[in-house]
């Protein structure tokens, strides 16, 4: 049998202007800027500036731009009546794609105007926090918090989640999670928002079918997965053992190992930093262990199959939110407050590129290897004929 | 600039059991089947068993089958609750996609397990058409019409939305609407699909993702667009003018030319007679006015560019469901009624396939051509230097 374009690896669909992978040096392009630079440098809103618009803002562009982020954070209250019906256990990553596609329904959206498509952007990246920390707060039975207009995009989150102001080390630790996970180009739920807007679907249509790819535990649920690894091993003297076992059962490592990079992923660095620092502050022992996993994986591959691995963006981001006490199961929403810049951008790219080649609707070729009778297909058989 | 996969065409990314189409012979095939033979001597029951199963039912399978989709016609009361919050003109094709989103919340899914997902795959058949009627009269502010269990699911559909049993003839042209538009191989909306499952989200969360695809104009919002064509148009004696017009203004006729078919779309065809039949019923003009549409774009077609051009499943249907009494802004909605099944079989084979070479996470390349400095990237200027 010839081979497929599994998963479409290799497959090039389309230029982008909006982020590069350099695999082999282990860095990450936002619109030319490196990312590390970002962390540093830039706040999350920023960031998204960068990313939506292909330019760092100015101080009256980012002025503009915060306000209007920070009006748009408020989300209807007819949506938080009908948030408070659903089951109190259900997945925040369901709820989190029914009420993104809901938002079509308070909010029209112009179809064929670029303008138009940013307001939504805005008003996507600033509603989806307020979605999901509302939801957390409802089914905890807890008050809604309001958005604090005084607050920036990191702090206000964790203030709707808790009731209480971060302080301002917290906060910055927060923001740069959010910088480092805002685009990673055409990974499987960037790549979902991009197909959906090829058929000229709206940006909310887009965008819910995005945080639907990035519930899969092969994307964006990875990182709650090495949230329940570590509590498994739940201790530092039990690491080596178990990671042992776990591999000579050829067993992945949970945050271990990337497909793009071959050398150490620029957010996982930057991830442990801020992880150590966390660690430092909490004195919780999730940093130590996560290192221990690190390091065990790393010389067991090397013993095991003479290759080298590396952790990958979810190895780090797993404790550092569970000491930012953030519900495990609200690790992939984090995901999607950050990672919906990248979805907006590349939605608005692919529906007005401007240069040629301009992507077109999404359909692929599939090879046909079920039942065959011949062209005329196969005979029919009445209901009662079949056995 | 080296050219691009744009669109996918042409790249095969995966092997399937489920349809396949002959382009050239104008031929579609379920698991098998001839689609022509399935519209005559089958009912949508008996087609959705098949294409999920990958064989057509005995009696047993059948009763028992069709016992479950009876069963699962009802959606929760909350959830009828919540539609009626929503803005009385809101898309249902949003609203449809909220909705199937939202049924994870109600319904516990099992990921790992294939019977599971064939429920699952039962519980969305059956739950789809109650979610597009009960919208369709709690916007127009009239009582929900509780599913008919003696009813077919083609003649419960249309009760559910008029009140009213259809009669025979008109239950049966709608039974083999549904059976036309069950599946179509990779779309984009099925591709959708698979693309969310590729990555082990749910069902609902991947039939959602694939309702935002279907919204889009280029993809199953093309019946919606063909429909406000003829009302456009409106008289049969204006149409030879008005194609003419448009075709040497370069604008594509809605309806017209397909990117797989190179000849008759075997959908059209029975679509054609259908519509015929039920003009000759109704004494409705858009029959006429559709043959009209056809009859002179094939020709003009033929005169500006010595092109053969054909029509596509769109042209008949719209106006067949205009005359069935289906609101315009439905048309899509009821794509989505039939296409689910198509969706579900799909995203089973996705994660359950048992032969190699076996689906894996979609992730194509993309070509970064946006700014570039060097590998470092770009020189940062802090804020306050910005112009």
């Amino acid at each position: 049998m010839e081979t497929k374009n599994i998963g479409l690896r290799g497959i090039e669909v389309a230029d982008t202007r909006i982020s590069n992978i350099d695999g082999e040096k282990g860095k990450l392009i936002y619109r030319g800027y490196d990312i590390l630079e970002l962390t540093k440098n830039s706040t999350f809103e920023e960031t998204a500036y960068l990313l939506l618009y292909d330019k760092l803002p100015n101080r009256n562009q980012l002025d503009e731009f915060n306000a209007k982020l920070i009006d748009a954070r408020f989300i209807p209250k007819q949506m938080q009546k009908n948030m408070g019906n659903w089951r109190k256990d259900a997945d925040p990553m369901d709820m989190l794609q029914a009420f993104v596609a809901a938002l079509a329904g308070y909010y029209d959206e112009e179809f064929a105007n670029k303008e138009a498509s940013y307001d939504k952007a805005i008003n996507l990246i600033a509603k989806v926090p307020t979605i999901v920390a509302s939801w957390n707060r409802i089914r905890n039975g807890l008050d809604i918090v309001d958005p604090d207009p005084t607050l920036s995009h990191a702090a206000n989150f964790l203030y709707m989640m808790s009731g209480k102001r971060p302080d301002p080390e917290v906060e910055k630790i927060f923001d740069v999670c959010l910088i480092l996970h805002a685009d990673h180009t055409f990974n499987a739920s960037t790549f979902t928002a991009r197909q959906v807007a090829s058929t000229r679907a709206h940006m909310y249509s887009a965008c819910s079918a995005a945080i639907g790819a990035l519930s899969g535990e092969l994307h964006g649920g990875a990182n709650t997965e090495v949230m329940k690894m570590l509590l498994e091993i739940g201790d530092i003297e039990k690491v080596e053992e178990w990671v042992k076992k776990e591999m000579s059962e050829g067993n992945r490592i949970m945050g271990m190992g990337h497909a793009v990079y071959k050398t150490y992923d620029p957010r996982a660095q930057v991830l442990k930093e801020l992880s150590r620092k966390l660690a430092e502050k909490t004195k919780d022992p999730w940093f130590d262990i996560t290192e221990k996993i690190e390091v065990t994986t790393i010389s067991e591959m090397k013993k095991q199959k003479g290759k080298d691995i590396y952790p990958n963006v979810d190895l780090y981001s797993a404790s550092l939110y569970y000491m930012l006490k953030i519900p495990m199961d609200l690790n992939t929403p984090i995901f999607a407050i950050s990672r919906v810049v990248g979805w907006a951008a590349h939605i608005i790219e692919e529906k007005f590129a401007e240069a040629a080649p301009k992507p077109a609707l999404y359909r692929p070729k599939a090879t046909y290897v079920g039942k065959y009778c011949g062209p005329e297909g196969c005979e029919y058989q009445t209901l009662d004929l079949r056995k």
